[in-house]
């Protein structure tokens, strides 16, 4: 039986997961901070647990004895988790995790890092070829696990994947980050203020990110993987796209935020690793996705809130 | 007075930078190996002369005495250009061409470079931080020009600029090369062969080209400056683009040319010195270049060739 400990398991990607998990014939343990709400899928066995905690995550492992682990669990809250010295503790958090599932007989353990762990100046970020030099606490955080795993590797015994993560969206999203805050302001009739748009960026919905780590952990696959979509889109296209669709392209204020010199003009994944030697590619196209981006928005702030069930 | 040697003033860039030249009140010269066909603008001074022979170059830079120099001469034969042997004949005639120019007291040049000069792995072309490393004797002779000038320029006592280009479209493109091949293949009624066309690049309107050339003369910039759009367009975009134009995107055949497992996902430049140093953006829009290139072909193919004014 492969039995799974997945962490952050109702967070913007872990949510998703684990009916992909259950689908697959996992027997699923989800670790969170606070019981979840409704809509999670059956047959998945819950822990309250708080990973910080120095003593918790040996104790948890020891209960469940996984075979394999997904760690999605970190500090994210917006606006706050570029710099927060929390992610100093989530180096060592992650690391008494990952140590305690190897020491129990963990086989296969996948682990989210971050685009942030590259020099973005960079642009096009290859798993095999870019210089990793990060630009905040964060970035430097998953970096140091990354280093860790990837030079203890072998004699912590289990194979392991690192799945760096680019540019997400999809329901569920903090509201003032960017494709959420604008189809929010276009929904209430509000301008929605923007930088000029210029920037290439690499978006990715939630789901198929969720999708791809799943896909990853029932690989084989080493070492550090980005999980993207490969594809270009500037945020001016990106914005103008969901204008289009609440068809309040007037609301739109391209220009009104201004850039900071330093913000990388490009920032995309080579994605050739996780095409070819993960198998994977993206379901969701970023037009559909961003009109169920947006009817989930629909649903929150006309309809009472969400009814959906997750996928 | 400014008075300007153009060299591959007929070539598929050189062309339209004539106009430009002389609307700046430039005393334009320009230097062909065969005297022009019709369609040049008035009020330029013609010279024949090849370059690679030994005493040409400083002959013709006595004769004129330019103030400034623009050098788009090269050996660019479709299909052969990347390893031909005489790659280095052109790094010995540019430079002794630039040693005669500043031997006559010229004061400021720009020569034409290419992004086959970077480490196209990395994908994004910074002029600023992306490793220089060839894969090609094309894009290593060009390197090597860029490399004495660079070290020497203030020896030399001229000011200098290197513009890399990236991939050009336009009229009088060779018939073979990418854009050209399947606009022809679509009029004719003829299938067009593609790759997958996942790959992004950066194209740019040779009359653009040409301008951000003259611009860049014009300027007191110096050292190497990305010549492009900063915009990642999939080659399967472009084609479809086309194939919308010709009403025939039944004869794409995306998939059909098989793609090198070492082909660069991505080739797109770092456009923010052009834009903030140099203050320069593109005219024509992908849609509108693209539109301009067809009616040229359907001229060409079905009217008995141009008739158009270079502009």
């Amino acid at each position: 039986v492969k039995r799974v400990l997945v962490t952050g398991a109702t967070g913007f990607v872990g949510r998703h997961s684990l009916r992909q998990l259950v689908d697959r014939s996992y027997e699923v343990h989800a670790a969170v901070r606070q019981p979840p709400a409704l809509g999670f899928p059956a047959g998945i066995t819950w822990y309250t647990a708080d990973l910080l905690e120095p003593r918790i995550a040996s104790a948890l492992i020891e209960a469940i004895r996984p075979s394999h682990l997904l760690h999605f669990a970190w500090y994210t809250e917006h606006g706050k988790f570029l710099e927060a010295p929390v992610n100093i503790d989530w180096v060592e958090a992650t690391l008494r995790l990952t140590r305690a599932f190897a020491t129990a007989g963990g086989t296969r353990a996948v682990l989210a890092g971050s685009c942030a762990e590259y020099d973005l100046a960079h642009g096009f970020c290859s798993d095999a070829l870019t210089p990793l030099r990060p630009a905040s606490l964060y970035g430097t955080s998953k970096l140091a696990v990354h280093t860790v795993l990837a030079g203890a590797a072998d004699r912590l015994g289990f194979s392991h994947a690192w799945g760096r993560v680019f540019f997400l969206y999809g329901p569920h999203e903090h509201p003032a980050r960017l494709v959420s805050s604008v189809i929010r302001s276009l929904l209430l009739g509000e301008p929605a203020a923007c930088s000029h748009g210029g920037q290439f960026r690499d978006f990715l919905h939630t789901e198929d990110v969720a999708a791809a780590f799943v896909h990853l952990l029932n690989s084989d696959v080493q070492g550090p993987i980005n999980i993207a979509s490969g594809v270009p889109v500037s945020i001016r296209s990106l914005v103008t796209k969901l204008a289009g669709m609440v068809g309040r392209p007037d609301l739109l204020r391209l220009g009104a935020v201004p850039v900071s010199p330093d913000e990388p003009p490009m920032i995309v994944a080579d994605v050739r690793r996780l095409e070819k030697e993960v198998g994977w590619q993206p379901q969701w196209s970023l037009e559909s996705g961003l009109q169920a981006t947006l009817e989930w928005w629909q649903q929150e702030l006309f309809a009472g809130g969400s009814t959906e069930k997750l996928a």
